[in-house]
């Protein structure tokens, strides 16, 4: 016991924490909430009254938000396709479509998505490694804007396709650098790969090669980090330029941008907060990029070397996902039993890892409902499933936490819903809130009756 | 690298491994299946005819082994509650039911369900710490087997819920040993918890104390294991006769009993597999009790108990999930891609770990469709999906893997379906599959209407 003491007592001088600041965290503010009569609240009107309006758990949209992110990242001419993956729900889809975003899509079910909710064939990208053959026809036969290949073997099934259709595919090549994702994905630069992609694909007559693609996969939150990127991308067209001749007319630069209000649990912040109670350090929002910043930084790069170079800009294709409406959505949720332990509370929430798994690995601020006096003291926020794994929050600090209080875990709008499952219980509602009070059903609580409206059931006696 | 070699030629004496011995996994023969001219087939159906009926990827449930199981289980005596979580498939539950299974529960929803497919209410049990008052009612109103109660605060919710009604509620108390789960679960007895829940439940007018409950959570795979958990619950049953002069009229012994084909993977054996391409040794299925063991040794002890103390045996019920399902069914997938890596192939299947995610944290066999001539050679085995982590497979030995080529994983039958999410692609079909060649739809595919079947979608033009 004295070592562990030591031992916390030196990780708190390393890391900088205390468990008496430990429970300063983000405030409601960054989000445009406020407490208002103690209730939190989005300009007039108090969640709590949304929750109990639509029924827990329940995430909430805040279009006005979701637009203004959007409009950030078109700003400097950026194009923006969403990642259709990041957070299905065609609803938000819409709002980003009306304004102008194309898809990002890597299935075949996200590309009939897209054509059903009327996106225009040049406004969409087909991504991924396992797209299916009756895909790719309906991708090559609408024209979409470029099927990003994957691999060599992918490349000579979509001009045979293409040939087959008596058509031109328009298609990118989707490479890779060593600092960002690799494996399954794409062509590595540093190895000849990608070049020799290029070659392969300009000799097949049944191709419009129009796009280089790099998606980085590895997080990118400060200019730096964006500069590197986008020198890589331009280093490689440079040489594209210079050894074969081809200039993209599409720059997809890829997604990965953070979300300002989260981020990546390191193992020492989870062992620190799961065994001594120490919870993580809020992130900075200030050190990320905001999305007016990413695009003049992209736009900017892209214009001076196209300038230097002599050469025309290409479309400037950004697939951002998470940045987009991460922070545009949050998850409401409401303690259903309460329990108390040595050190900590427990309190069960009607929201666990089935449809919340993220917040294990992240920070996400967690806002209650209504504030409390009182001093804090340590929670831990398990969810209703009876696994041992079901904790989204080895130490929270609230004041005392009681059963019907409600929660709100912020920046839910990327990987909750598109990672959620139905173990046990519906998956949760969406509504969308808008500044003047009116509230937009956008998708249902999933329903006992939906739960089993695929399967077989025999006739059984009541 | 001189040091990394070392490294691992000291890890491969220390476990035993070898790169050419990896290949040995378990024979088909294990799951009642053979190579009938090179096809995977059970009993005179080849797997991939089925696969080809329904369409990829498939679940596919073995009635006969599903029943065979349960037989085994009810042998001595033991009553069968099936743990709806693991595998929440309502047609498997009715060949349960209909076979005299009863139900363990431990949502609103599986309650719901419980009684929707006619599981008479003395043939349910009420789990888990997130039980809702509407659902408590219901469960006091039917008056099944047992309420086990998770915490104090709910005791008191539920002798205040069935007061109002003027009725008696059936329960059951949790209990937890520290050689099983705790956290958030029941009431540990080292530290006199359990007696005093016992204690205040028996001095509530409107409780009929009826069981006492432990699941140990950990798993359960030997003889030594089930005796330790069987003699901790007798132990504390012989107290509480002793103390409080209560004895149970329902003794529930939990699940957690393992599947004897499938095993944890440790650290290391994950480590060995991604970074040295060493796969993990399959388990010994003979080292793991049998339906028919499992059974008997219960009731054994608890009888052997009983005459002890001059007691009445009590209704012995087991909560069983995956030991019961988990190898009665397998996942049907096909090979969407492949790619040329340096030192292995990657195959792109159509399931990852959105439908699989438990392949990345346990052993399970994977067998091709078809046999292959030829060397096996090492594969990595990805999901569809545009992220790193979607790997089930990091090492795989197989002959060469083509684009169409199917692979069954094996025990399917627990926590593929309950933690599966529908991200980016649709959920697979189930269908059972007789000895005599009869095929049952159990569960129908995940279509693209159904995904978006709960959303708001305004009219666009098409």
């Amino acid at each position: 016991m004295k070592r562990i003491k030591a031992w916390l007592k030196d990780q708190g001088r390393k890391y900088g924490v205390r468990k008496g600041a430990a429970s300063v965290g983000l405030p409601p503010e960054h989000w445009g909430l406020t407490y208002h009569h103690q209730a939190l609240s989005y300009h007039t009107v108090a969640l709590a009254d949304v929750l109990k309006r639509w029924g827990s758990p329940l995430h909430v949209v805040f279009p006005e938000k979701l637009l203004s992110n959007l409009k950030g990242f078109q700003s400097a001419g950026l194009e923006v396709f969403y990642s259709y993956k990041t957070n299905p729900l065609p609803w938000v889809f819409q709002q980003l479509h009306h304004n102008g975003a194309g898809a990002e899509v890597i299935s075949a079910y996200e590309l009939w998505l897209a054509l059903k909710l009327g996106v225009p064939p040049h406004l969409i990208i087909y991504n991924g490694p396992a797209k299916s053959a009756d895909s790719l026809r309906v991708a090559i036969e609408r024209g979409i804007a470029s099927i990003n290949v994957n691999n060599l073997e992918e490349l000579e099934v979509i001009s045979a396709l293409a040939t087959s259709m008596q058509t031109v595919a328009n298609v990118g090549i989707r490479v890779t650098s060593a600092q960002g994702w690799t494996g399954q994905f794409g062509f590595p630069v540093e190895d000849g790969s990608a070049l020799q992609a290029y070659q392969r694909a300009l000799a097949l007559p049944s191709l419009n090669v129009v796009a280089l693609h790099c998606h980085r996969g590895a997080l990118i939150r400060d200019r730096a980090t964006l500069q590197s990127h986008m020198r890589f991308m331009l280093d490689f067209a440079q040489e594209l330029k210079t050894k074969l001749h081809w200039w993209p007319s599409l720059l997809d630069v890829g997604g990965s941008l953070a979300i300002p209000s989260a981020k990546y649990l390191s193992k020492q912040e989870a062992q620190l907060s799961s065994r001594f109670l120490v919870p993580p350090h809020a992130p900075n929002p200030a050190d990320c990029l905001t999305p007016e910043d990413y695009a003049r930084e992209v736009v900017r790069m892209v214009t001076q070397r196209c300038g230097e170079l002599g050469l025309r800009v290409p479309r400037l294709v950004s697939e951002v996902g998470r940045a987009l409406t991460g922070n545009s959505q949050m998850l409401l949720t409401t303690v259903q039993n309460t329990r108390k332990d040595q050190a900590f509370d427990f309190a069960v929430l009607d929201a666990g890892v089935s449809v919340a798994s993220i917040v294990t690995s992240e920070y996400h601020e967690c806002l209650p409902l209504a504030k409390k006096p009182g001093p804090k003291h340590c929670h831990r926020l398990v969810g209703p499933i009876c696994h041992m794994g079901d904790t989204l929050y080895t130490a929270n600090y609230q004041p005392a936490i009681e059963v019907g209080d409600a929660l709100a875990i912020m920046d839910s709008g990327a990987y909750f819903i598109a990672d959620a499952s139905s173990f046990s219980f519906g998956q949760p509602g969406v509504v969308a809130l808008y500044a003047n009070g009116e509230q937009v059903l956008v998708r249902q609580h999933e329903t006992f009756e939906h739960l089993i409206s695929l399967d077989t059931i025999a006739p059984t006696k009541q």
